[in-house]
């Protein structure tokens, strides 16, 4: 295989810092990577004011894959650069899928095995940005938030939830709130069952927001795909990764599974600035996503390989992050 | 003091089978209940066609307060008696703080003890129902939602949010999506700073609400009071519920804080239709709701050795519903 081009965005805080394992051991699995960086983020922003120029968004597409690190600084307003450069890149690059796998030998809570994988719709619902003001500032303010869901897009991800069922173990829960979102949440469900007419072969189920936040503490184990929509997705991966024993380990995939053009590859943690700098955030987020980017770009068996290496390397506290890169690279 | 008129409904499931118990130990305590039962939920919609007729719902309005049990029968499309119902009850009669309190000595998963009141905007966001098809049933279908939110009804809830935390350990996090929801977050956060001011002894937080997911699960003694809208609260307080130690302990009140009519109190569990009917629903949180009303009603030394009472009682699994709402009622 020739080498794949890889756009790398390190972003802020301890993104710069778990980026270079992740590559360090793409590359000790044999990936031939041409990678190159973007200073993208809050330095980046602060010094220049720019976010994401619209040059460097088309140089971004021209990519076979982007993988970034994390984004965001105390320094600036929070929401800006998450809404200007990470949302950005997901909305503009048609990333409708945010897949998000958790696995735990025994789940923080139950303590059951947990092997879960959440499609989070990823172009949609409240994250199109609807809404207003009226009457800012006076007592009388009110303002909406609009959720913004088409059949186009519910489809096309509900779809790609029930091709991963049928990789795994063959169930598929939707989770939403149908008993209040009743116009949203009747799309997504109608949408649902249509193409679960077309998978005979997985069985399904459907739970809603609230209820599955108990499920994940007391029985993750009923586990096996999810697929909910953009902000329930964003709460419950939260949740999953937590129970799954941190969410330091948590890789996501924001995928264009049509492929016309790149897809992203990120850690689900942010920039945590708070321990920024001092060279001790695990990597195995980063490293994992890096895998997901593997196998995405047809290099299964090096992305089988790092997820071993990774689920055989016991978390050690106060590991510094360069000396986990080195144990999972070692182990390959 | 005299008697107090209590509107019961008992409604659906287990709710018919531990609103008795809450009857019996608020009696057992010493309170002076006149009790009118009004049969509303899955049955009579089921038997007449009548969800919550305008007559029934003039009539609540004269009584003291509302014990409800649960409402909710597989029999009955999803949603209809919840909006019907439930949530008529709450906007109709202005309740506009839904307060859960959860304690626990080990939280689920952290292990740490946990004392959380979550209050609850009521009546607004997306519980108000905005929304609607385009080209409903076709491929080019949009569904929109939309979440409206009043300085108004942000303002008297976050008050009462500010007010709670005085009462308590002078600590008050406020949970939103800022770095997303950008409208609806905007209000939320000034209205919570504005308020903020007036309290110079409440310590603040802010959380996003993915964040918050994470806390609950590894931090939870890190909350005192949270102030959440309606769609967060209902998810921030079934999580809550599960760390706490289940669902099946979590009481709520649907307050009127201004006490322009009556207030309502409810379990946080719904009407459980799989355990229905065999006698071994737990009666714990119907209890609890009852102590909150009494508390709210004036009776605070009742609730209070209501509350111990119910703390003190180890929990035993396979306890049938009335030996737990007699072994309750014995303490007192
Ligand atoms: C940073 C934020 C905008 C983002 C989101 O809400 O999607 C993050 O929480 C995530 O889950 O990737
Ligand atoms: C039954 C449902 C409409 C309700 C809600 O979403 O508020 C319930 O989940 C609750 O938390 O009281």
């Amino acid at each position: 295989m020739s080498a794949h081009r890889i756009a790398v965005i390190p972003g802020d805080g301890i993104g710069t810092e778990v980026v270079p394992e992740a590559l360090k051991v793409a590359r000790a699995a044999g990936a031939d990577l041409e990678a190159v960086t973007y200073d993208l983020g809050g330095r980046r922003y602060l010094a220049t004011g720019e976010v994401l120029p619209d040059a460097v968004l088309e140089e971004l597409r021209g990519f076979d894959a982007i993988l970034l690190g994390a984004i965001g600084t105390p320094e600036v307003p929070p929401g800006l650069l998450e809404r200007g450069l990470l949302l950005r890149l997901r909305f503009a690059l048609d990333l409708y899928v945010n897949l998000r796998p958790f696995r735990a030998a025994a789940s923080v809570g139950a303590g059951v095995p947990l092997d879960v994988a959440v499609v989070r719709e990823n172009t949609e619902g409240t994250y199109a940005g609807e809404g207003g003001f009226l009457r800012k500032g006076t007592a009388q303010e009110v303002a909406t938030q609009g959720s913004v869901n088409t059949r186009f897009g519910v489809e096309r991800c509900v779809r790609y939830a029930f091709g991963l069922a049928r990789t795994r173990r063959q169930h598929l829960t939707l989770v939403h709130k149908t008993n209040v979102l009743t116009f949203a949440g009747d799309l997504w469900q109608r949408t649902f069952e249509a193409v679960a007419a077309e998978h005979p072969d997985v069985t399904t189920a459907y739970q809603h927001v609230d209820a599955a936040c108990i499920h994940f503490v007391e029985s993750p184990q009923r586990y096996d795909v999810i697929v909910t929509d953009n902000l329930f997705g964003d709460i419950l991966t939260d949740l999953a990764g937590a129970v799954a024993g941190g969410i330091g380990r948590a890789a996501s995939a924001n995928l264009n599974p049509d492929r016309t053009g790149p897809s992203m590859f990120e850690p689900v943690h942010g920039s945590a600035p708070d321990i920024a700098g001092t060279g001790t955030a695990d990597p195995t987020a980063a490293v994992v996503s890096a895998a997901m980017m593997l196998d995405f770009l047809g290099e299964a068996d090096a992305a089988a390989r790092i997820t071993k290496a990774v689920a055989d390397l016991a978390p050690e506290r106060g590991r510094s992050t360069a000396a986990t890169g080195d144990a999972i690279a070692e182990r390959l």
